[in-house]
């Protein structure tokens, strides 16, 4: 059994599930909650999933991030909006030897955090999943799981497979969540942009669901532009997605039940969206590159727009 | 008194108002209606303007092109999207000597209209006007009015001043509509596109009106690097377009009332958008010469699709 202790930062559709999973198992899970608090506390944390439903009860749950012990592993789950309040969360929360498991979308979050902890102590992890909080204290998991890890090393240069971050998999697997080690962290977090800038960015501008991007003809070709422009600003930091990549996020998606994508449903909610993770800052560091992508830079003008409007009181 | 007479085919917000100017002037006119026709037998066409209202009556209305006299003055007034009518409608309505002038926003329908009646018979002409459809037969002016007119010749060469276009400008300025005659259309045709393209294109995918696309910085930014895509797609046709006149636009947009654009106010109301002639025939067109217009083209691609699902059933 693990003797490391984990913190969850963000006890939503992606904190919560993992984190449940692992105090499951029995380990020392501690959780951050905010809206969600006092209903964790009474009623515990339920998990709705295919794979089994149980409620963890109690939890030790926290209302300020003050009051949690440091701990072996802090994972980060936020929505990257909420990012600026990682300088202030994070310090005290990681051991002398802990690392920050960063389990967010997009691109950059990693260096932000390797200014506030150094980035010896940051790893960075992509979660391939279809998981939603449903109401307080309640996260409906609906298919998939698995965890895509790598070790940070400045400026995303690939970092290898250390013990730290297999004894880490080996929790999560021990938890049964699957989790596949890479040795390059940045080729992996582009990869999964190749989805996540078209299909995100597009069902906010386009008002769309995922089936009727992939069924009209125009946003179908849109998709697939968008992605290679993807492609190449992976390429401006060589890091080589192949042709058959993107053909295979095209009929993966084809054949996936209608979807909405989690940024149209932050947009639909009025809440913030993740424009920057996911959109803003792959095109800032393509642009470092020399590498021009201007469908990307429209889709992220449009949603800086779109953002912007939908939040005005 | 000039004794030209005019056909208007589509005596909507720009048909109707100029139709019912020349006709004030006691030129003979006959207008083709469709949805408004008997309304406009039985109470006549009504002008309002800040110019001074009024109210034709009897109007030579007709709710079939066939049963029109061939006038020597063919003015088509109609949606672009109606233009596939064209080919049944103006050969018998057009004099032996008589002309067509088109009175449609975009680019690439001289072309068209030449393969029907001939190139020589082909004017082409840019309205400068804010005026509403707002019930059958009630057409609201709200301000401006001035045309461009430009002789049509092959390939957009450069027509030159001719005695025809003269006389036509004469009867327009007799009617209280100012009238500038350009030697090279195609050049004004794309300096309209400066203003249209992005306002019209932006204004419904980023459900907009023109103020909210001037106030935020990125939608703003957005408007200024697709005018100057269109300025790179005219100097594709050795139409120079300065860049002072860029900035001519976005200043005199942000002093404008806000103003919802004609493809903005055809979307709202589920009518087929004018997505090929303002948009898609100028990036084709830029294409054909090698000139690549990224912005532009995403932009067709995502009104396609929003066109696409507004009008499904």
């Amino acid at each position: 059994m693990s003797t490391r202790s984990y913190a969850i930062l963000g006890t939503g559709a992606i904190g919560g599930f993992y984190g449940a999973k692992l105090q499951q198992l029995g380990i020392d899970v501690h959780f951050l909650l905010h809206s969600d608090y006092q209903q964790v506390c009474r009623q515990g944390l339920s998990i709705e999933s295919p794979t089994g439903s149980f409620t963890l009860f109690p939890v030790q749950a926290y209302d300020n991030s003050h009051k949690m012990p440091a701990c072996d592993v802090v994972i980060v789950a936020l929505k990257t909006t909420q990012n600026h309040l990682l300088p202030q969360i994070l310090p005290p929360l990681v051991k002398e030897d802990g690392v920050v498991l960063i389990l967010q979308n997009g691109l950059g979050i990693e260096p932000l955090v390797a200014e506030i902890v150094n980035a010896k102590r940051v790893i960075g992890g992509l979660c391939f999943i279809c998981s939603n909080k449903v109401g307080k204290g309640h996260i409906r998991h609906l298919d998939y799981g698995m965890i895509t890890m790598g070790e940070y090393n400045e400026n995303y240069q690939p970092g290898g497979i250390t013990t730290r971050i297999k004894q880490i998999a080996e929790d999560f697997n021990n938890a049964g969540i699957p989790v596949e080690l890479s040795e390059n962290l940045l080729l992996a977090r582009w990869k999964k942009l190749v989805w996540n800038i078209p299909y995100n960015g597009l069902s906010v501008v386009l008002n769309a669901k995922t089936d009727e991007l992939m069924n009209a003809p125009d946003s179908r070709i849109l998709v697939e532009e968008i992605m290679r422009e993807v492609v190449k600003g992976a390429q401006g930091y060589d890091c080589m997605i192949p042709e058959e990549f993107i053909q295979k996020m095209l009929n993966h998606t084809e054949k996936m039940t209608p979807y909405l994508t989690s940024m149209k449903l932050d947009y639909d909610s009025k809440r913030p969206l993740e424009i920057e993770a996911i959109i803003g800052n792959p095109w800032r560091m393509a642009t470092e590159k020399g590498v021009d992508l201007p469908y990307i830079e429209m889709l992220y003008r449009q949603l800086k727009f779109l953002d912007y409007q939908n939040r005005l009181v």
